[in-house]
């Protein structure tokens, strides 16, 4: 996941200017595909790829199971000089399934009047999830949330946790943390996380509380709701769509996340008082 | 940029638990249209919309001059209520004039067989800029370098200080900040910066800086690139796509820039020893 890479660090207080090699997050460009068909291209930092292939499909409502994917496979492009330069993965999808809605690219790229401004693009956006993660009757002890950030970034790899890697995890209602997974795109490390569970369990992921070490935004708040996740707590802040969403679904939302204390977006009657 | 929704303040240590409305930064989806042909779909900070479209088409590569776009005009969808929901820009080509590459998202969309893996979206990915940043004869004192994060944080607007919008600047060599854009997404950021200084002069932006309060990622090494800018330096860490691309293009990368201390991963023969 990390890479050497020359550089020069300077210090303009001693006047010091030193040449040292340092450790930097990969990023490369994956490509998923279903079929013959390219769903996304997404800048991610390689490893888990068949994890973060399987919950793109899920998280963007592409497929509904992990069992609607009956195989994923590398495919590996050369450059000019026969090296590798461009990671694609093919995922198959099982007999008698279709995706459930088309790669978000296409909607995107239709074209519409304006009478019906940008309404493709609204639902290209906002995925409706299938589980009403508003009836989940899971309550969280306060100490519990704010213990989870430190338990996160203790599962994440040492160069994680120098900076530019963003983490996911999923956890119980007891704090226990089941899964991890990094990635330079937050996005993507929720995928991974999302697909990595689907593995393990059929969704909806009731029960459990996704940890982000990032801003909760609209798409990470969107992740969690298609995978049937109830409460998701970021370290970082929330953006004004992520609480819309968050309450329009009776998901509980809490950010700001740091040391003892975290703030509520919605649905704080699962936070125990 | 900002609105107020409702929040629960706990305090584990204090047993402290209060209803406190809130900050938040504003995340609203912005299509971008090109005539009746929607190019991109993004999730932004609303404002300076016509900044991020024009950005956004240059630094794709769409468009290689302001003087391309002849018009811009928003286009507001209403919901079932009649209240606004999607906000859409509808840029208007100057005659003779068409996009120089087509919207990322189709040609993501495209079919390809496996045996040329990945080639149309390498392409999509890597947006070959015109202007030779390599031979911009710019040179910087250490001490201006390490006084960019402050003079941008200075030029935030109070809410963005305390967290949850990213910021990006174009400074002249003495330090000078020329322009200051903020967003939810770093990307749009650039995009803004970039659209906002392509009204004023002309591109390649030659002899500035793009200081950004971000990661340095590939997308944003890129965007620069494309905009012609020689220098970027960022607070946060870079990635190895953007160390890679720096290095090939001859673009000066800086990252981790704190307090007095930086780090060059490309081309440090431009800050002054």
């Amino acid at each position: 996941m990390t890479t050497r890479v020359p550089r020069t660090r300077v210090d303009v207080e001693r006047g010091a200017r030193v040449e040292r090699p340092d450790t930097v997050v990969v990023e490369e460009p994956l490509e998923i595909r279903v079929g013959e068909t390219a769903v996304t291209a997404t800048m991610r930092t390689p490893g888990d790829d068949f994890d973060l292939s399987l919950g793109h499909l899920l998280t963007e409502g592409m497929v509904g199971s992990a069992h609607d994917v009956a195989a994923m496979m590398h495919c590996t492009d050369v450059d000019e000089d026969g090296s590798p330069t461009f990671n694609v993965v093919e995922a198959t999808l099982a007999p008698g399934t279709s995706l459930l809605r088309p790669a978000r690219e296409r909607t995107q790229s239709m074209t519409s009047a304006c009478g019906v401004c940008g309404s493709a693009s609204v639902d290209a956006v906002r995925t409706s999830s299938r589980f009403p993660v508003a009836d989940d009757p899971i309550v969280l002890d306060p100490a519990v949330i704010a213990a989870l950030p430190d338990a996160l970034e203790a599962r994440q790899s040492v160069f994680a946790r120098t900076g530019g890697v963003h983490a996911a995890g999923l956890a119980m209602p007891d704090g226990t943390l089941l899964t991890v997974r990094e990635d330079v795109g937050r996005h993507n490390a929720v995928d991974k996380l999302v697909g990595a569970a689907a593995r393990e369990r059929e969704l909806p992921l009731a029960g459990t509380v996704l940890v982000v070490s990032a801003r909760a935004s609209f798409e990470i708040a969107q992740k969690a709701s298609v995978a049937g996740i109830p409460v998701v707590v970021a370290v970082g802040a929330p953006t004004s769509l992520a609480v819309d969403l968050a309450r329009e679904l009776g998901m509980t939302l809490v950010a700001f996340t740091r040391g003892p204390r975290f703030s509520v977006y919605s649905r704080p009657d699962r936070v125990l008082g």
